[in-house]
């Protein structure tokens, strides 16, 4: 049988990932690779309850649902919106989904015709780049520094390749982990009213924000809600995957209804719906009095802020002594530029026979560049794992480096 | 904002289900248009059980997880397909995906360029139809008659169309209930394997089979079963949306490795994952000695053919003296042919006004044909909701043919 694949389909069996994940089974093998919370710190015991609660009350927690979503949940969200951001998104404004991941392909399943440009940060997420490169578009890289996207680049590819969606993580953005600015913030989002550009702002990350006491308050507010009324030129993705626990595979998308409704169109399609017990149970648990988010989410940080410290010690070692990296105020991942003449490629393939794994930078550019960069994944190792992993990697590099 | 959607976006937004589904959220409303399991027999008490359990043991059960789905569960599979068909399908030919209609969608993403001819049953479900509508597909029908898909012309738009793919339901098809003919299962496959299609033969009903004590032997095999080597030609999709609950959205695809592997990939870039913690609950609960499944499918099977008997009682009236319809021996639907001159969307809307709605036909053929018939469904419906149901759609069918 010669099998006659889709012409795009064959670009998705190229990712590392999944080579880094076979050897992630073994038991002894540390992956700093991955994009995984910390499962120890799930709220396990939380959600069994709520799990009993709501199969114990009503059939209906196991029939199929509305394409939408559960309606309690996304009323939840709604009023979460008031009530942590004072924004005003109504119910009918927001669409559950099985994750970000799937929130952006469905948003690129019904914006992006192929050869339709589409603006990303430089680098960017793998999966958003997957997704790109099946739906068929020109995928344009806008260069950032540490405050974000630049605005002159910005505008210099709006005018040269006239797209119609621009897609970013302003929050502690894969991989690079920068947060934008206040003033990149509204810049972007001016030039795109401007152009009239959908921006796809997703904050999978925004919550993971590692405040001391003092700059607490200034957490800079996302895109969406810089402009009035929301939604407009901006749909706005995040997920409980992060906060909560993934394998309850809840994102969710808000913006404009014509937009929303597109969406769920196409998801009613995919799908028809993503799992309405998942949505009951983690309603069931954000309205227990026994668990209080801002909590959960605050012992995560604290948590999470520790292990990046201890990654940051790690990285004063000698081995790393001629690369470069910001340390982010939240998030998930530290970028590293690794030192001159070292190519992540190749430093994978020397830390993979350690037993060890990060994931070179080349997977986060559409052009191929960003090779002498690695990210870091501090959230899922505990300490000691993350010492362990810290160690076999130092190793490769100065395998590396020895050597020059 | 001018949002400017691709191109193909828009067929999606034109199904009548929608409109009823908003009206079936009135407590009074009665749909016999829907999909959906009777909730009143879903394993609720087992389903807590499992869910206890997997959530006191791993906080695992709440990470993410493989894209092809958690092992254990397509152990549990590949087992089955041992066990109850006599058939060696390994569990890396498994793929676990959000209901069968995730399944769909992944193969066609990546098998189904724009323009290629695809292949179906006519008529054929609207989910399908949707599917290739959005991928660009040349929706090619293939006559049928109470046996299942007709050879000749089926070779004849083989010959006429060059296609590679062919989808069908040969088990109670959505929406005619008709089960194909073992005769008409190897023709079918015969030609295929001819002519190098690949066939996705969805059996999302084949479980809901009426048997009576003396004709439980005769269950007929699969086309998938039929071809040795299981999978090269033949793509298998299933789910325990009808067997077990929908909102676990727990469906597979089974066939040949690469074709898996691409399924695999695709589904990794759509949404990374099903819940893992759905498929573990499901997992448990089919590994538990306190749940039997193939009892409870029994069970299922015995008050769907009571709900099935009593429709066919009511389409004994007068209402219905000229409409001609098959009983089927199993499935969810019964496609009853209308009194000549009555079409399918105008009774839609007369019984709407009464309460009460069903499928029109029109929706279930690419060619806008079958506008005479509708897809009643008879699993969802209590005994009592059923008789006031087909009461409400008889009196639609009564204003039409009293006119006449």
């Amino acid at each position: 049988m010669q099998y006659s694949f889709a012409s795009r389909a064959q670009t998705l069996l190229s990712s590392p990932l999944r080579d880094i994940r076979e050897l992630a089974k073994r038991d002894s093998f540390i992956s700093l690779a991955e994009e995984l919370p910390a499962e120890e710190l799930f709220p396990l015991h939380s959600l069994a309850e709520a799990a009993t609660s709501v199969l114990s009350e009503d059939p209906l927690a196991l029939q199929y649902g509305e394409a939408e979503g559960y309606g309690p949940l996304r009323e939840w969200l709604s009023q979460d919106f008031s009530r942590r951001k004072g924004l005003s998104v109504q119910p009918q404004h927001i669409l559950l989904t099985t994750g970000t991941q799937q929130a952006i392909d469905l948003l690129v399943r019904v914006y992006v015709d192929p050869g339709d440009p589409v603006l990303v940060e430089n680098p960017t997420s793998p999966g958003l780049l997957q997704v790109l490169r099946l739906q068929g578009a020109l995928i344009v890289p806008v260069e950032g520094d540490q405050n974000g996207m630049l605005p002159e680049h910005l505008e210099a590819m709006i005018r040269q390749h006239k797209p119609k969606l621009l897609m970013a993580a302003p929050n502690f953005t894969n991989p690079t982990g920068v947060m934008w600015s206040l003033e990149r913030r509204k810049q972007v989002l001016e030039l795109c009213v401007q152009h009239g550009l959908l921006i796809v702002e997703d904050d999978s990350y925004g919550d993971l924000y590692f405040a001391d006491a003092k700059n607490q308050g200034t957490r800079i507010p996302s895109i969406f809600s810089l402009e009035e009324p929301q939604g407009k030129h901006v749909l706005y993705v995040g997920s409980f995957s992060k906060t909560v626990a993934p394998a309850l595979r809840t994102g969710w998308a808000a913006g404009n209804r014509r937009v929303i409704e597109m969406m769920t169109a196409v998801k009613q399609m995919a799908d028809w719906q993503s799992s309405m017990l998942n949505q009951r149970m983690l309603h069931n648990l954000l309205e227990s009095k026994h668990f209080q988010l801002e909590d959960h989410i605050g012992m995560l940080n604290r948590e999470y802020a520790t292990r990046l410290k201890l990654m940051v010690e790690l990285l004063k070692r000698s081995a790393w002594k001629d690369s470069t990296y910001a340390v982010p105020s939240g998030g998930m991942f530290l970028w590293v530029q690794l030192p001159p003449g070292l190519n992540g490629d190749a430093l994978l393939r020397a830390s993979l026979l350690k037993g060890a794994a990060f994931l070179p930078g080349s997977m986060c550019s559409a052009e191929d560049h960003t090779r002498e960069c690695i990210r870091l994944n501090f959230t899922h190792p505990g300490r000691d794992e993350l010492l362990l992993g810290m160690n076999l990697i130092s190793e490769a590099v100065l395998e590396f480096t020895a050597r020059n």
